[in-house]
C-alpha cells in the first residue's frame, strides 16, 4: 500500500500489515514519506489504536531503522529496567548497581527529563565528571567488566523513533498507547538485552493517570517484548505522589546513596527492591521472587550496592567522592520552606504539578535546548495520609539563580497538596504485576 | 491557543473558538503553521467533528484568506447553485441560462472533474472557444449584462481552501463533513451571492453514499450559509445512477441542448427544473415553488433558456453554432456497445464505477495535470428498474485515442450493472428538501 492508503486504512479502523508498516517507517526515516502524512497517520492511530501484531511490526521497523547492539559476546544475562517516567523516580541509580552486584549485566540506555518527569541521565550528570556519552565499544566493555553501564541514546539507535517522537511532540499524538509502546520498546530492544523489567507508573505524576491506561500500556509493552523472544515483566507502581522525598537531580543522588546505605524513604526502597528482584529472576540470578528480594536486601545491607555504584561512577569518569560527601555535589544557594495553608490530612498530591514546579526551579527543561540546574529541586516532607498542621512545611525548596520567583513556586507547591479533615490510607506501591507467572 | 493546543483540544473533543480557528487558518495560509500540524488537525476533525459555530468560523477564515467579490452594484438577486458532484450531472449548463432567463443573476464559479465526478468547467470547454478564465471585471460585466457567467476559481479566491484541500487529498482527510462543508461554502460565499441552492447528491455515484451522510452535509452547509446571512436551500437528489444518459463532456453538452429544446431524459429535466425553481424562489423571482416551476418550464418551452445559453456561450468566446450542430463539437472517432451478460432487470448501478470508466476513457483526470478528452464518454441505455435482454446494450462507449483498452472498459461497465430476476422501482429524484419552508 502507498502511504495514502495506509493512512486511509488506519483511519477506517483496519489493521496494517507488517510490510506496509515497515515501508511507512523506512520511507519516513529516509524522508520519502513527508511529515504531514506521518502526522495524519499518528492521529489516526491515536483514535483507532493498533493490535499486537501491528505494534510489534511498528516496533521492529523502528528498531531496525538504526543499529542494534549485539552483546552476545558479553557473558551472563543482560537485563534492563525501563520506567515510563515519574516524579522523584531515581530507581535506576540504585537498581543498576544492585542488579550488577547480584550477578546480572545491566546495559542501560536512559533518557533525559521529559515534561514534568525527571531523567536518569540528568540525575547521573549531577555527579561531577560523570559521562553518559560513551562509545558503543566502551559501553560494551563496561557492561562486561563492571556489570552495568548507564548511557544516553546515540544518534544511530532507533533514529526512526527519534524522528517520529519529535513529530508526535508537536502534533498532539504523544498520548497513544501503541505509539508510546513502540517508542519505548524500539529503543530498549536495540540494547541487545535478554530480558526487561518494565516499571509502568500510574497516578497523578505518571503519563498514565489511571490503572486501566497503565495496564493497557503494560500489556502492550509485554506483548511486544515477548513477541520478539525476550523475557519481559511489567510492574504497575504507584505514582500518585513523588517516589521518595527528593525531586531534583543532585538531591536524588543523595537520596540514592541513603538507600544504598540501608536508609532512605521506605517507598523508594521497596519499589527499588521489587524491580531489582524481578531483574534477578528474569536473568536467572535468583530462583524466585523471595530469594531475589533477599539477595537485593543483602547487597544493600553489606554495602555491595554502594560499592558497585562507586565503581560505575569511577568507570564513567565521575568523582566517586561525591557519593560519600554531598558537599561535592552541586548545592543550591538558597532554600526555603512552603507551609500548609490549612491543617488536616494530606488527601491528594498532584505529583505532576510538583514535577512542573521542579522544572520551574530549573531541574528540568521547558525547551529541549535548555540546560538543567543540577542543584535545584524539592524535598517533599508530607505524603499521602500524613497529618499536617497549619503552616507546617510541605516541601523545602532548593532554589537557584534561574529559578522561578518564590511566590509562584510556593503557589504551585501549595496547590499541589489537597488537605482535608479525614485521613486516607497510603497507596499500595505495587499496584499490579504482569510478570513471569502469568 | 497555539497550534499544538488547538490540535490537542480538538483531539480531545473540545470545540475551538473562532479566533483560534482564524489564527490557525491564517498561519497555515502564510506558511507559519506547518503542514504536519494542519494534517494532524484535519485528522482530529475527521474523528471529532465540529459544531456549527466552528464550521462557520472555519469557513469565514478560509473565505477571508482571499478576495471576496462584491456584486452589490449589479442589480437584481445574485443566486448560485452548487452540486456536491455526481456522474452525468450537467445540470448547471441548463440551470444557469434558465435561471437568468427567468430573472435572477447567476454568478457561477465552477470546478473541474474530481475523482469519478465530472466538472462544469470541463463540460463547458467542450464547446469550441469557450473561455472559463475571465477576469473579475469581465465576470461582473457578464453577470450584469447577460445575467449569468460561468468561470473557474481564480488564484485569489479562498487560497486557504486550495492549500488545505491539497493537504487533505494526500492525508486521507477529505471525507469529513465539516471540512467538506467549509471548503464548499468558503468558495461559494466568496462569489458575492445573496442566495444559494445546494444540490447534495446521494447514492452510488455521489461522495455521500447514504441519505444520513448527505443529510448531515446538507444541514451543515445550510447552517453555514444562513449563519452568514444568506438565503440557502438544500435538495438531496438521487445519484444512485447517472443523471440523464450522457457521461462525458461533449456528450453532456448535446444532452443539455436536448433538455433546453424540451426533450432529453426526464430525470435530468425534473432535477434541473426543481433546482432552478428553487433559485427563483430564493431570488424573489417567483412567489412560490409552483409558480417557479411554471416559469422554468415556460422558459424551456418558448426557447428562452436555449437562447440564453447561446448568449452565454457567445459572451464567453464560444461558438454558439456548436449548440445547434453537434458536428461542431468534439466527436469520438469510434463507438462500441457493451451488452448485458445476462437478462433480467437492472437492480443496481454503481454510478461511481461508470464515472471511473469515463475517466479511463479520458473524460476525466487521473492526475491533476492530465488533459481531458472532450469527445469521449458513455451513453447509458439502461436505468434502474429497466428490463434488459441478454446481450442487449447497457451503454454505448465513445472511445478516443487515449482511452483504456476495450476489454477493460467493457468489464468496468458490465460490472457496474447488477441485473436480477425481480424488478425494482425507479428511485425518487428529490430524496429530501432542506428549504425555505423549514
Amino acid at each position: 500500500m502507498r502511504p495514502y492508503e495506509i493512512i486511509h486504512a488506519k483511519r477506517d479502523g483496519r489493521a496494517i500489515a507488517a510490510p506496509d508498516l515497515r515501508a511507512l517507517v523506512d520511507g519516513f526515516t529516509r524522508g520519502d514519506v513527508p511529515d504531514y502524512q506521518m502526522a495524519a497517520f499518528c492521529m489516526a492511530v491515536f483514535f483507532r489504536g493498533m493490535d499486537d501484531a501491528e505494534v510489534g511490526a511498528l516496533t521492529d521497523a523502528m528498531l531496525r531503522s538504526g543499529d542494534v547492539l549485539d552483546l552476545s559476546d558479553v557473558p551472563g544475562a543482560k537485563v534492563d529496567k525501563h520506567s515510563t517516567g515519574g516524579v522523584g523516580d531515581k530507581v535506576s541509580l540504585a537498581l543498576a548497581p544492585l542488579a550488577a552486584a547480584c550477578g546480572v549485566k545491566v546495559p542501560m540506555i536512559s533518557g533525559r527529563g521529559l515534561g514534568h518527569t525527571g531523567g536518569t541521565l540528568d540525575k547521573l550528570e549531577a555527579i561531577p565528571g560523570f559521562r553518559t556519552d560513551l562509545t558503543v565499544d566502551r559501553f560494551r566493555a563496561l557492561v562486561r567488566e563492571v556489570g552495568a553501564c548507564l548511557v544516553g541514546q546515540t544518534e544511530r539507535l532507533a533514529p526512526a523513533d527519534r524522528r517520529l517522537y519529535a513529530l508526535r511532540d508537536v502534533t498532539a499524538t504523544v498520548e497513544s498507547i501503541p505509539l508510546i509502546a513502540a517508542s519505548i520498546m524500539s529503543k530498549k530492544l536495540a540494547e541487545g538485552i535478554d530480558a526487561l523489567v518494565l516499571d509502568v507508573k500510574v497516578g497523578s505524576g505518571a503519563f498514565m493517570k489511571t490503572p486501566a491506561d497503565a495496564r493497557a500500556l503494560a500489556r502492550t509493552l509485554v506483548a511486544i517484548g515477548r513477541g520478539m523472544g525476550k523475557r519481559v515483566s511489567a510492574l504497575l507502581t504507584d505514582m500518585s505522589q513523588p517516589l521518595g522525598r527528593a525531586v531534583g537531580n543532585a538531591l536524588e543522588v543523595v537520596e540514592t546513596v541513603e538507600l544504598l546505605r540501608g536508609g532512605g524513604p521506605p517507598d523508594l526502597r521497596d519499589v527499588t527492591v521489587e524491580l531489582t528482584a524481578e531483574m534477578l529472576v528474569l536473568g536467572g540470578a535468583a530462583p524466585d521472587g523471595a530469594a531475589a528480594r533477599t539477595a537485593v536486601l543483602a547487597a544493600i545491607a553489606d554495602g555491595r550496592g554502594l560499592a558497585k555504584l562507586e565503581e560505575i561512577v569511577r568507570a564513567q569518569g565521575g568523582d566517586p567522592r561525591a557519593l560519600q560527601d554531598p558537599d561535592r555535589l552541586p548545592r543550591a544557594p538558597r532554600t526555603y520552606d512552603v507551609g500548609a495553608a490549612a491543617g488536616g490530612f494530606v488527601r491528594e498530591i498532584d505529583a505532576e504539578a510538583l514535577g512542573l514546579a521542579a522544572v520551574a526551579l530549573g531541574a528540568g527543561r521547558a525547551r529541549v535546548e535548555d540546560r538543567v540546574d543540577s542543584a535545584v529541586g524539592l524535598v517533599v516532607h508530607k505524603r499521602l495520609g500524613d497529618p499536617v498542621g497549619r503552616g507546617e512545611p510541605l516541601c523545602t525548596v532548593h532554589e537557584g539563580d534561574r529559578s522561578e520567583p518564590r511566590a509562584r513556586v510556593a503557589a504551585r507547591v501549595e496547590a499541589a497538596f489537597r488537605i482535608g479533615a479525614a485521613g486516607v490510607a497510603p497507596p499500595q506501591l505495587v499496584v499490579e504485576r504482569l510478570d513471569r507467572e502469568r
